[in-house]
């Protein structure tokens, strides 16, 4: 079954917000074996969004449309699909009374537009929005048995709208398709081209499972991806091809799929009941928000410093004044100090120092932006890493984030 | 002139990457006065490309790609440029030099499949990549005067190339069609309704300039979109709309376009020369992330604790043992003893203090995940909040930052 994902909205034209609709139902489409081969995004206008809707529905079997359900004159999506299929639109009595229950409900005030939401094409399916006020719509084309469904456009809404409803509707309406599986193996440390020699011959090879290497804040995932009759013969032929290239990537994999470094992290801590504290500069506190995304990193995180002025890096962390003032505060002698002094004070096993420069100022004639130290301190002694980061404020912080967790992962890995 | 963007890769369908590109090619060609009316994704599927290509090319005066000019024999966007335009493909001595240098000079080793990114239609303008080993393409249709311009999928690489041959290529070439400008207003504390309850009228009569509500992760923005001949007169139109809303959200808006809400924090900081420190447990040392995501927030912050275990709290933060076994560790009294003991002991104008159950766990029976506490000491006395907030590990900690950055934002305003 070919499913064409029609985007509408003038504020992604104007490339004002990014859409994420569309591979979050692309995403789930394929685990459920559909085949999504098209996606369009059209602004609020009649005209466009018909031709646009014409065109996918002649190319496709489902067309699944986003947005423009709302109770704005901008919003047209419904009026526009039962025109395409000459559906009259009609005030639906249900839909109008959840609505005007939402807004008692929430004690807003509601005005006439508001009921513009429970304007439906004729014979269409109501989907219940259990999340906001626009119901999502259901309208099949007798003629050919092709379908448009309309989705609303906030993300949450969306999202709730298809588990709950469309998913059952469409295995149910269409049969479930066979299965297109993916598995991500998360990488860090080695380059794209660098991993690429390394399993090109599978890459080379590739027909079902395929390989696809992706670059992604700093990681490189390789994503093999599979397409079977069943779930389990996919999930199969993945097992397979993972088994030949694990070997050849090895200590670069971090996680899987959606495992963070963060969560590879903290699971090595937990396995080894270690605890860890940290000492950011640099960072301001990133490397601790990250360590603590990860549910039950109570168990092993006791707590940080943020020790951004020198002040805090010597009285609260430990680093003697002379050697910020001999070394300076972005240097090896006092990451090190950092990393010793927090692990001191906090009594953890692991103590982490991270100082650089993020910039945009900052820099020296020998300290240029981006120039970091990542130290860690723990049973098997005291390590340092000294590193140089291109990029923006925001990427030093991400990188030196990345690179710090990878270094505590390595120093974890082999006490 | 009408563009259409047609994005391609098979990643794209399988909802594996967020699709970057369009927003940043809309954004910019509209601001250059470039109606983006269409966006297509289409996979790596000569028969479909071709296909969405001359739809697209039916419809709109120049087509952009992005994606698939890649070594690989899934990179077909060229070929399918070429051969939709009748242009037979042929091999661009000065590109195959470029790959190979890029190749020498980064010690890869080459395969003959990077030479595929030296193939190109005949007749094409061949533009430079200057992240990467893939150049761009300019093809013409003679008969129509039509465009199609291939660009690499790296967003780094697209945005590049954009920026420093694409815009003079467009400009030269369909001269400036007058000017579409966006304004954002940056809101918090408003719900969306409340907000559009306020300035409903200028919503209603809106034409040029147009006015549009988006929700983005806990802030409301309020955009103004004017097009005009000009930049300057597109500017004047939205001033003066502008100049109407603003006095109706007044204290809701927190910033203006990019200014995010700790760049506000920090300018307000920086007026009234105060500095600040944070007692962080539950959002784990994002707040202080987020402060020292702004260049030069070291002139105000001095540093945080990250306090996730009691001892931290009462040993390092100063909260007495007794109000955490009495209140508990998420409790009103224990966020301000935070906030003093951290101001206290940092010796800053404004100190924080910020508990709370992230989830999933640690919610007791009178205590649910997502009750949160924020503390604020200073000159002006300790003020505590407590929250409620709905959502995900990830959402409350994102939500607890937002709220407790805009408490820090309001108790500045009003010493």
């Amino acid at each position: 079954m070919i499913i064409e994902l029609v985007n509408t909205g003038t504020e992604l034209l104007l490339g004002q917000i990014v859409n994420t609709n569309a591979p979050f139902l692309a995403a789930r489409l394929n685990e459920l074996g559909f085949s999504v081969l098209y996606q369009t995004t059209v602004g609020d206008n009649r005209e466009r969004m018909k031709s646009v809707l014409k065109t996918a529905l002649d190319r496709a079997n489902i067309v699944i449309t986003s947005g423009g359900l709302g109770p704005t004159q901008g919003d047209i999506t419904k009026e526009v699909t039962a025109a395409l299929l000459n559906k009259p639109m009609y005030l639906h009595e249900a839909s109008a009374e959840r609505i005007q229950r939402f807004f008692t409900e929430h004690r807003l005030c509601m005005t006439d537009n508001n009921l513009r939401q429970a304007m439906m094409p004729e014979g269409a399916q109501i989907i219940e929005n259990t999340c906001g006020t626009a119901p999502g719509v259901i309208v099949e084309q007798e003629t050919t048995g092709k379908v448009i469904i309309n989705l609303p456009g906030p993300p949450h809404e969306l999202a709730a709208m298809f588990e709950k409803s469309i998913i059952s509707y469409l295995t149910k309406r269409f049969g479930v398709q066979g299965a297109i599986v993916s598995r991500v193996l998360r990488t860090y440390g080695l380059g794209e081209a660098a991993l690429e020699e390394r399993i090109k011959q599978y890459i080379s090879a590739q027909s079902n499972p395929t390989l696809a290497l992706l670059a992604r804040n700093g990681e490189i995932h390789v994503r093999i991806t599979a397409r079977a009759a069943s779930e389990t013969e996919s999930v199969q032929l993945i097992n397979e091809l993972e088994g030949q290239i694990q070997p050849l990537l090895n200590e670069y994999i971090f996680g899987i799929d959606e495992e963070t470094m963060e969560k590879s992290v903290g699971s090595l801590l937990l396995a080894k009941k270690l605890t860890i504290a940290l000492a950011e500069s640099c960072t301001g506190g990133l490397v601790t928000s990250r360590i603590t995304d990860v549910p039950g990193s109570s168990q092993y995180l006791l707590g940080s410093i943020v020790c951004y002025s020198n002040t805090v890096k010597t009285r609260d962390v430990g680093v003697p004044e002379e050697i910020i003032a001999t070394r300076g505060a972005v240097s090896q002698e006092t990451a090190e100090c950092m990393a010793q002094g927090i692990r001191e004070r906090f009594q953890t096993s692991i103590g982490v120092g991270i100082t650089g420069i993020a910039g945009p100022d900052g820099a020296t004639e020998n300290k240029p932006v981006g120039l970091v130290y990542i130290a860690i301190d723990g049973s098997a002694g005291t390590v340092c890493y000294e590193h140089y980061f291109n990029g923006t404020r925001m990427d030093i912080k991400h990188r030196t984030a990345l690179a710090a967790l990878n270094h505590v992962r390595h120093y974890l890995l082999n006490i």
